[in-house]
């Protein structure tokens, strides 16, 4: 019996510390599987009741002469409970008690505890603290998530794996009410063992699975992750991605919520780009924008290449296709009509003569656009079928080369929202979560392809530990192919050096990163007679200088390195000085990256706009700071990866030349 | 009888072009009325048929004896029915036809035309183009729009202006789906007579009202609704918009759509603010704010005094509490609990064991916050009664002092909706709705005062029309109090002046905009000598030249003064050079600017960080920078208003004192 089986479809499950008194969560797992059509055997496990719910209850698991294929645990012995499961040869248990990670650093112990217990016993865990999993097409509703006391919630090709076990709830219950369905739903708790990661991978090869969401409140393992995330995306399925923490008041909830580090928002983007995992900005996005990529690829492969997205408007309300149409503004995306300079096409009132439905089946046939957006007003409350048969049957006689199609419906009209999901099309109660599928949809990515790349040697002489000094900060850039400006070592009492005049002047003590600040820089001076005055009162006790070339050019850059905690190696480039930490304007992606990765990023950095000729401002080599950032992410290739962070700011970049003046060096070891 | 009584409450109507065939919006008018109770008499004008629906027809308005309140339009010769409201008294007409100002320049002539006789005749007129109103608590529904197919429709005590007719029926529909009604609901077409702002003031004396809501695309009357703002503050009537045309597509579909400037996002913003209007991001923001305000007056009379506004939360499912919490932290907006450093109360599956209720009336009471938000799980969809009576109960008895609470219910729940707004309590649909009213509660201010100040007068010599050159520039500058550099203008042959060098030397002709751009500004010219050679290669023809004084500080900074055409006179402030545009950094406010005012807008400039001692630089004299914005914005006070745009780019900000360097001034005559 696979993994996935014992775990989406057992056919057997016992309920430890199952409880017949319905004002009990504990109770909840035997109702809702029996009440949602659970067709296997349940085996309540109560110490004390000779039956739970009607069903004959054992004492322990031992007790119990069939094959368990599933254990759902509930009590607070979970220790003792997992060695039941190991002797009787429980695949996989699932735990509801919490009390681990979640619980402060005791708890976390105890966890580390109980994951290397059920690997000695071969027993694979859900959670701890997970309200477990739904399999509605497969009919296993093995939770304690309220949500199941609805009845009928409909089953549809869409599977979530989610950080927070309520909003499975939330999820559940909004998609019913608008006729959205759910394969397979699975609360993964503490992530003790059974991960986002693996679980993406267990429903990329699930046949009832043609979507996977995910709701996030931090990545714990982002390589596992990136291999589901890849798998998914080999089988065609679409992986979308919710995720919190994006302030820093999010982030401290979710450290405080899952016990784990949250991870900095922007890495975390980054990487989900990186991954081909769509990001959606709104919660019931997350729920509505299933059928706009069921079947699609991601939107780079097609006509979208550098210029904004284009989307097609039909409507019968001038506002609430203003609505949408706005927002999509504010994210960068245009509209296009056939035929006509306005923005979309006003069926208002009757203000046209054309039919809706022929409207909108010559926009989804149209070249000019890249997708289409159907507004719908009152009609769609009042009238449903007549209000959106007109879409469907567009859709419908749509080719198959058609564009993708989202529907908003002003009105509250649930009706039609339903009958919508039910032929396979998006549809959106607000106008904010329709804008920001068509942002999430344009700005989807094919994971990025990991080649093969030689291990960057590690130069000789250069400590694999602590704070490097600025020179041999300068020396492992060098060695990794990042230009460095002309420099010296200048030693006492005479500070001799080679270099021709004018210089700059550095003090050379490791773990001082903001040099400038503290008065241990000295710019453009112009002779020996002023270096050596200049040296010796810089130096104080007689260490060593450190001299370089001045050096000028256009324009100031920063590029960086840094091996972030949560997604791995990050290469970052933004606008020089302070300009960078004042408008946050730097761009980040997966290290490394090459040179045309490295030149799409410069191009995102707005201050950097002075490179590129603007107001008439003579341009710079950006092609020669795209080398120098591709050059100095190759830390990443680094046996052992022993930099946690590096960075050259500022680079100084000419007409012809880009050049490092400055480096900074930080290896993970103390 | 007044303007509101026959506009709101006529006790007659008349339908003009009535329709008996249910098929067309012209038969709605009079079906509506007698679908939701109006109890007056209805008089539908129909050419052809004796009766429409079972009422006797006329065939014109002067067949009818008795006294008419209000017309509705509907016929093609709209000029026509006018007339007959003139000769019959009717006080107030609705025009549903369009094809005036919402048709190109020929329907704006008709319009004006239109407007003129109206006048002439004592008739007022809504629309053309619009819907109609209606009018839920005096049972009036005189009106078009389909929303009203509804049964019952709950009446409240908000109301709304609306630039888009289709979306009453959205904001009706909505709010009836979660028992929020309304009071008046009005489609003001293209405003051609009365306007967003006169019906705010109708609104503000209108006892029925208590919260003003506002869908707008434009603003076609900044005064009067500025006015209109400030009665409905004085009456204690919080006034709230959402607005389109945020983004420049936005702009152009709203200039479209309506036939108006939408105008510029940013000076609308500033607008707003000083009306004491609060804005909401977010379409369903707008239906759920209005328990959130009733009865509240801006916070800044509280505690708040320039610290983040911290909100307590109480919650029965972490990951729902999160969506809310992140983005409040992406708002700038802080949580706290009492006597824990926890960011917030989670309450999820029983892990602590106080009772919601409990917690909930704590956090009311506590004065560590300033709001309070409560979160509800699944219990919310399932036992409405049991999960929302705890917080009915805890804000009933409540102190008239607790603070202002918002629930978020995280299922579909609107049952749960339906008993809190039954409760006068404000819920919310989804996580970013319910951050986006905090935010505008938190960002809400008391409208700016007009205070009578002396006109400035104007310099002698200074034209009044065209584009001054950047001498007249400095003069006028001058003589509003911005200190400027000791300047001079040098003529040919020998360019003597009486500056000490080094100086700066510019080209003088008006209208070029960008000197540097074009090579017409030369700096640090250290020697006469120097001078001379530069003076007369820069002047080619012997055209006389601007000599400046060199002049440095700590940082650049750009001040302007604008003459919106949407909301009048602006001051603007933002980082000197080309930051302002490249990152937008640039704060505006309604002119005049006190020294008071212009110090909080220098605040709010990112890029003036490094004035304020960011990273240990040395402080710049801000204050120096705050007096000469407020002296350039005292532009606003020339007689006849004669300046379109002056910008003072950049304004060198030293450790004591500001200069201007550079000035630009641009007549509205050309």
């Amino acid at each position: 019996m696979s993994l996935a089986q014992a775990f989406f479809a057992p056919r057997s499950i016992a309920l430890v510390g199952a409880s017949g008194d319905a004002s009990k969560n504990t109770s909840r797992p035997q109702r809702y599987l029996r009440k949602h059509g659970y067709a296997g055997r349940i085996f309540p496990i109560n110490a004390t009741r000779p039956t739970v719910l009607d069903i004959p209850a054992f004492k322990t698991l031992a007790e119990i002469k069939d094959q368990i294929d599933h254990a759902f645990i509930m009590v607070q012995d979970v220790e003792g409970a997992l060695e039941d499961c190991g002797r009787k040869g429980v695949p996989v248990a699932s735990v509801f008690s919490d009390g681990f990670a979640d619980a402060g650093a005791g708890g976390q112990a105890r966890q580390a505890r109980l994951v290397a217990r059920a690997r000695e016993l071969g027993v694979r865990l859900l959670g701890p603290n997970s309200m477990g999993m739904i399999n509605l097409t497969g009919r296993v509703a093995l939770t304690v998530n309220a949500v199941l006391e609805m009845d009928s919630p409909p089953a549809g090709a869409a599977s979530i794996v989610s950080q927070s076990g309520t909003m499975l709830g939330t999820v559940l219950s909004r998609g019913a009410a608008r006729g959205l369905g759910f394969s397979k739903l699975v609360s993964v708790g503490n992530e003790a063992d059974l991960g986002v990661g693996e679980l993406v991978e267990l429903l990329a090869a699930d046949p009832e699975t043609r979507l996977i969401l995910l709701f996030l409140e931090t990545v714990r393992d982002a390589a596992r992750l990136a291999a589901g995330a890849r798998a998914a995306h080999a089988a065609g399925k679409p992986v979308v991605a919710y995720k919190l923490g994006r302030s820093k008041l999010g982030e401290r909830l979710a450290r405080s919520h899952t016990g784990a580090l949250a991870g900095e928002d922007a890495a975390l983007d980054a990487y989900f780009r990186d991954c081909g995992i769509l990001r959606v900005d709104m919660l019931e996005t997350l729920i509505e924008i299933g059928p706009l990529l069921a079947g699609r690829r991601p939107p780079e492969h097609g006509v979208l290449r550098g210029r904004a997205p284009r989307v097609a408007v039909v409507t019968t309300t001038g506002g609430g296709a203003a609505s949408v149409v706005d927002r999509l503004g504010m994210a960068g995306i245009d509209t296009a009509a056939p035929g006509t300079d306005a923005p979309i096409v006003d069926l208002t009132m009757g203000k046209k003569s054309a039919g809706y439905g022929a409207v909108l089946g010559e926009l989804l046939q149209f070249p000019g656009c890249d997708a289409v957006l159907a507004v719908v007003g009152s009609s769609a409350q009042f009238h449903p079928r007549h209000a959106v048969e007109p879409i469907i049957e567009a859709n419908a006689g749509a080719q198959r080369s058609a564009k993708p199609l989202a529907v908003f419906l002003t009105p509250q009209a649930d009706q039609s929202l339903g009958l919508l999901a039910g032929a396979g099309i998006a549809a959106f109660r607000t106008p904010e979560a329709c804008a920001d599928a068509f942002n999430a949809f344009f700005s989807w990515k094919t994971p990025g392809e990991r080649k093969e790349e030689a291990p960057l040697e590690w130069p000789k002489d250069i400590p694999v530990k602590g704070t490097l000094t600025e020179a041999q900060a300068l020396a492992l850039f060098a060695s990794a192919g990042v230009p460095v400006v002309e420099h010296a070592v200048a030693a006492a009492p005479d500070y001799v050096h080679g270099l021709p005049y004018p210089v700059a002047l550095k003090i050379l003590s490791a773990g001082v990163a903001h040099k400038s600040e503290v008065g241990g820089v000295l710019l453009g001076i112009g002779s020996r007679e002023d270096f050596e005055s200049k040296a010796k009162s810089l130096a104080g006790k007689g260490e060593p200088l450190l001299v370089q070339r001045m050096q000028s050019g256009l324009a100031e850059a920063i590029i960086g390195y840094r091996d972030d905690p949560v997604v791995g190696p990050l290469a970052m480039v933004g606008a020089g000085g302070i300009l960078a930490e004042l408008y946050n304007d730097v761009v980040l992606r997966l290290a490394p990256v090459d040179e045309a990765a490295a030149l799409e990023m410069i191009g995102q950095v707005k201050g950097l706009a002075v490179l590129r000729g603007y107001r008439g401002l003579p341009q710079g080599d950006v092609g020669a700071l795209a080398r120098a950032l591709a050059a100095l992410s190759r830390l990443a290739l680094c046996p052992g990866r022993p930099v946690r962070e590096a960075e050259a700011n500022p680079v100084i970049v000419g007409r012809d030349g880009a050049v490092a003046v400055d480096a900074l060096a930080v290896m993970k070891e103390e």
